[in-house]
């Protein structure tokens, strides 16, 4: 799996990038999968186990959606608790441990002491979270006997067997290693894994997304986290739907600090810095576009790129609303060049410019400028959209100098079939 | 057709409502309809005529998309300079004449100065209207030459017709009419019209809907027109996309007022205000519940209801994000009692509540309450979901006392199919 490097190769001149053939866990990381019994699903692995040597700092960005998962209310908790310090993270497919009442929360706890007592230290430097069918308790018991394994199994090459257990719909596990060479500090690692095959189905899949470093450690991890996630998680889109469970974390070993640098944290220079934000960024938006590609029923992985806006953020928003738009993405689907939806998806936005004076494209032709259609360029665009997996639609807002992209997949008869067969 | 009563009955207690058994048009108005061949299709009706014996007040609200039809642009200059009166309401189907231009808004002027000549009215008491694919130039000939028999032909009865013309890929025509027995005075009839299959779908389909009345002519008919739009258009949703060419018009001939009771229009009393106003909102809300039942793809007409909210603004706000949630509308095309989603859309909307004080329900079905689901009642909503035609989804937030509806239809893989497939 090799990393792409995309736009942002641009931002990061100083970066020396080693896309790995392999995705693999950084220093000290370990991590294992077995398959207890949740998913009805005859063998499929169903609980994944990441175990670091120690507390590492990490963070975390949970859902927005006022129906809160158990392990979005213990989590919460837990990182307040511990200061931002995480040993072990547990998570279970098939069963998302959501509108439970108090015995859900229970059950997350029972399981993270268990977990805590077998690795040595305390409950709130566990975190176990879960994603799957909301509404069912879950089966602690399965999952409890299953922790002493799960943790003798626990080695470097786990990540493969932690990647597929968190699926849920997923066709593919999602997993992306960059290693970064540094002018300013040691070589290090980032490496993301995520699920989700919808940007969220409450009763079936959740967004969850891992992403684990050697590298430097950032003194506001939580702050790096949300302008991440402003940039990768909150541009992606399957069906607009947003779930319970949804959670980005972050935790960093410092590994590679610590072997080859015996200096302070504080002594790295701010570019350092910079370096592991954007090598995060860079594995995020990454993840942003696995998740999009394997969007339930998908055929197409679509790239809304929007120019020429007065601000990041309004870029982002007209990106966003055209991306979640179902008649541009029924369009990709009809491998259909339909300029019209794309502009007036981008004319509800709330961002204000100009459909006169703006410019969109379809890969690289340009179907409307200046007020009018170009039928000569449809054919090109047409094939674009056939030939390819990955497309690019876009638009020139006319208004300033503002980019934004934004990821989501084409709008087929299979997600109806997959989300209206589901459950019943 | 018969009107549908609905939670408007408890509003209305001193209006005798009377359904015709078929719609009618109002005193004051004729209509006609022929087929000029602006639709590639054989020999639908594709160009609908409604005129009126001399010019009456008109309101109109237009689209808020930034993207904007010739027919928005015309029209409201139209309506400024004639002081809101409106003699000829021209439509052609198969062609929104949207993002042609200049030449696109003339081409508007062109067959509106034709149109009132024809008639013997200034040009700006023509509205012209378009709908159906955008970006290509209107047959501007075609229309011309069919303009005179569509005025010799227009008669009372010309109705049925005009809502066949102005149809695109609805597959039924959206008619229905309220006769009205007021105690405050004479007896009026309010007809409304409509047409649209997705909420909108700029490039073929857009919401237009039309109500006529005789009864009393209101003496702010813009506001009274926001607030019932409030009430009815802006609740409801086939697949959240918003159209350059949607329009909402009401236009009053006060036919029944100048037969029965000669005198001024401020000698009507306020109640007498309110019955045409309710009466107004009746008709609009079954015109939305017709474009919702008609919804591409459509197989069942959802109907969410929102209680113990702060206000009704809030409620509608629920109430939309539920009917625009893919999870929620595949659910119901899959017959799924699938409280979970219907939760978490809530839980998105931006409107505070406890998700464990709300209860669900579907049908008569409560199918989640006190922060537990009731598998026991899930047969009775599924069987709920299976054999009705309309279907209703309910939440009590458990927060004030505030009631909101709002309309939708299932989400099918059909409604896909349609906007894949359609143009290219």
């Amino acid at each position: 799996m090799e990393t792409k490097i995309g736009s942002m190769e641009d931002r990061l001149p100083s970066l020396n990038r080693v896309s790995d053939a392999r995705p693999v866990l950084p220093a000290g990381f370990r991590a294992s999968a077995v398959h207890c019994g949740i998913r009805v699903r005859k063998s499929k692995l169903d609980l994944g186990l990441i175990v670091a040597d120690r507390a590492y700092p990490a963070a975390a960005l949970f859902t927005s959606n006022q129906l809160l998962g158990a392990h979005v209310v213990v989590g919460r908790e837990s990182l307040a608790k511990s200061g931002g310090k995480v040993r072990a993270l547990l998570v279970n497919s098939g069963n998302a441990n959501c509108s439970t009442g108090e015995e859900g929360i229970e059950d997350n706890r029972v399981v993270q002491r268990a977990l805590a007592e077998l690795v040595g230290c305390a409950p709130e430097e566990v975190l176990f979270m879960s994603t799957g069918v909301i509404g069912a308790r879950l089966p602690g018991e399965r999952i409890l006997e299953a922790l002493p394994g799960l943790v003798n199994l626990a080695n470097e090459r786990g990540l493969g067997d932690f990647a597929t257990a968190i699926m849920t719909t997923d066709l593919v596990p999602k997993v992306r290693t960059l290693a970064v060479e540094d002018k300013a500090g040691p070589p290090f690692r980032v490496t993301g894994v995520a699920k989700g095959s919808g940007m969220i189905h409450p009763n079936m899949a959740t967004m969850l997304a891992y992403v684990l470093t050697d590298g430097p450690a950032d003194d506001h991890p939580r702050e790096m986290l949300k302008r991440i996630a402003d940039r990768s998680f909150h541009r992606l889109t399957v069906d607009g739907d947003t779930s319970p469970n949804d959670t980005f974390l972050l935790w960093s070993s410092q590994h590679a600090e610590a072997a080859t640098h015996p200096k302070s944290r504080a002594s790295w220079s701010d570019s350092h810095d910079d370096v592991l934000e954007h090598a995060v960024l860079e594995v995020s938006q990454e993840l942003c576009r696995c998740i999009a590609a394997d969007g339930e029923g998908a055929t197409r992985l679509v790239t809304v790129q929007v120019h020429g806006a007065p601000g990041e953020r309004e870029a982002a928003e007209v990106a966003r609303t055209i991306a979640t738009s179902p008649l541009t993405k029924t369009a990709v689907h009809g491998r259909d060049p339909n300029w019209g939806r794309i502009l007036a998806a981008a004319g509800r936005s709330g961002i204000r410019f100009d459909p006169n004076q703006a410019r969109v494209w379809i890969g690289e032709a340009d179907v409307f400028s200046s007020g009018r259609p170009h039928p000569e360029n449809e054919p090109a665009a047409h094939l674009h959209l056939l030939n390819n997996h990955e497309v690019v639609l876009g638009i020139d807002l006319g208004v300033g100098s503002a980019r934004a992209e934004a990821w989501t997949c084409d709008f087929s008869a299979d997600y109806v079939r997959i989300n209206a067969d589901y459950r019943s």
